[in-house]
């Protein structure tokens, strides 16, 4: 039986990787909603193949756009917040692929599951910042967070029949990104474009930015406390640069499950959204003897302090992994942009997860409160520096 | 609850780390019955430490060395085949664990299944010779054959959870044995001292020469085949020098499982021996910032004939086999005592296969049979080589 997916953030990397698997296997998935930002060009041409029910961008100017790019009836467009909802819920769908980036996946994956709809959960940001109250809302509408990030696509089956009581830790393993062998002074001054140049994966600006830091990981670890149930005493990284080993589960008796696979999104996310199911495909596969020697190490904490911030902060929970996160977020933007050094990134971190008066997340206002107080600490910091 | 075993080969390598395991944990396990067969002395200390209910010797010789060298009655001691079939059943036992080594495993193992008693099983031999018929009886019997290797214990624990209908190849992996990085010429004057020097695990003579030839890697294939119903085209050998991932599952999706421990046997026996539970042990762990590069191969058939003789006699079937099994165990012992070169045992082991006539596996006697055939077979080829 083919399966209604709705796509938030189709013209990102995920999103456009996400079509990719749905035009190769049209009779298993077919994408019902589609949402775009910035890029319309790219939107009209995937809804133009696609062809879905509902297509969302943010505002009246994009839907415009959208409708001269293409052949599009304007009954199929929709716009605005409360748009977004409509379609993260959307009634067609039998779940919701959430591939937006940052702060904005929070919101559309709480409607997705209030509405009944499992997701496939792309946006790390849901879970750094709101954890709890994600978690709780799919218990109670009894759906599913189904992990898309290749580390918890990896635990996920790792953990395949495996017994609660019987695990001792989760593994994550990290790629340590361009800078792994750089010495601080060089990575003190890198440049964007430095850091965009992942060794493996085929990513997003911002994640992959995330990635030089080890911030990624952090997430990934915050994450993995979420979608698990884990302590952060049950949570370890390692670095691993050759991405082949996407995690591992370390059992009570010692033994350790891995999982292992080209580095190629397409896997995870076909995983995704054939779970439970295995499709075969013709996505790049691996091949042992071909793919060199793994290897694996510690991760350095001086040169990567962002793996640290975020750990303490997964510690400390409450309200502190949303200023974690959106701190995060506006110093990626700023370094980006050129206005922030590589450093600048985990000093601002730094500052902001050590000055917040921490609170316990009660509900999403904690979530945009703790943001908005992130966003006042980013520009006052930004201020000083000039 | 506390479990009883039934261990036959109690002297032997794998015999005395299924003590180990036992010592470490008195209050899971407990050895009610105890086999041995040359090494009285090891055997009276081993029945005087765990104080069996019954104690099985090939012999009256035995037995009386047996009772002078200890303080046991001789009401606990018992003898000859039939005895075997005894202990192996043994009524005060929850399960038996096979650490035979070579043919003489096969009959103990129908004993233990035909009494009702699960087999974790060490003597591959069982399943090479006699696979169809001791897997029938374990379902006719509603009990499970436990796999003591660490290849079946990986791929046991790698398949956890998946759907038959998912599994792409089963991947055993090969040390690869001390003569890996040897070229032919060098290979065909190796000694038995040579081809004992295994690189990784500590294990019983007839085994360390078995993978050196990589016969060892031929019998755990057709183990395979009959511990997880798969054909021979669902399993691949990928040599991996490191021992360290002890093999792995390809799912039709191209993700791999891999399983991943020390390279150390009580690791395996203590989760046969405890299987489905998995208990906290001091045993060596596994350390992957610390065990060096991991790397993987592809097997070297040339210098390394033994593993094709073997999967071609797989997919023959029928009793071939059983003559696989027999003639390697005299042309290895003939290696072993200095009468027979490195290569003589492919040579003969090839001969036996392609020379003998195939049959239908029916019975056991049909096992004799293929034996007996194999034995004659060797003394010609041993004799011709006079």
């Amino acid at each position: 039986m083919r399966k209604n997916i709705a796509l938030l953030g189709a013209t990102g990397s995920i999103g456009a990787q996400v079509c990719e698997v749905a035009r190769a296997f049209p009779d298993y998935f077919k994408i019902r909603v589609m949402t775009g930002n910035r890029n319309i060009t790219k939107l009209a041409q995937l809804s133009d193949e696609f062809d879905p029910d509902l297509i969302w961008v943010p505002d009246e100017a994009g839907a415009d756009l959208l409708l001269k790019a293409k052949r599009r009836r304007s009954r199929e467009i929709i716009t605005g917040q409360g748009g977004l909802s409509v379609c993260a819920g959307y009634g067609g769908a039998d779940f919701t692929v959430n591939a937006l980036v940052g702060r904005a996946g929070l919101v559309p994956t709480l409607s997705a599951i209030e509405s009944g709809k499992s997701v496939a959960l792309a946006n790390k940001e849901t879970l750094v910042s709101a954890g709890s109250l994600v978690t709780e809302a799919a218990k109670k509408n009894g759906v599913e967070i189904i992990p898309v990030d290749s580390e918890h696509s990896a635990i996920s089956q790792c953990l395949a029949g495996s017994e609660a009581k019987h695990i001792d830790k989760l593994i994550l393993t990290a790629s340590g990104g361009p800078f792994r062998k750089w010495d601080a002074e060089k990575i003190r001054s890198a440049k964007a474009a430095d850091a965009l140049k992942h060794p493996n994966w085929r990513m997003g600006d911002k994640i992959t930015v995330d990635c030089a830091t080890m911030m990624n990981k952090g997430f990934e670890f915050i994450e993995a406390m979420w979608l698990f149930e884990a302590s952060p005493g049950q949570i370890e990284i390692l670095v691993h640069p050759q991405s082949v080993v996407h995690s591992m589960v370390r059992f009570t008796d010692g033994s350790v499950i891995a999982q292992l696979g080209a580095p190629d999104m397409r896997n995870p996310i076909l995983r995704a959204l054939s779970y439970p199911n295995r499709l075969k495909n013709d996505f790049k596969k691996l091949d042992l003897t071909e793919c060199g020697a793994l290897t694996f190490e510690k991760c350095d904490d001086e040169r990567f302090p962002c793996l640290g911030i975020a750990i303490g902060a997964a510690r400390e929970g409450g309200t502190l992994p949303a200023v974690l996160n959106a701190s995060n977020e506006l110093a990626v933007g700023a370094f980006l942009r050129g206005e922030l050094g590589f450093y600048g990134i985990s000093d601002i971190v730094g500052r902001a997860v050590s000055e917040y008066k921490n609170k316990p997340l009660a509900d999403i206002a904690g979530v945009a409160e703790a943001e908005a107080w992130a966003e006042e600490h980013f520009a006052a910091c930004m201020k000083e520096a000039v």
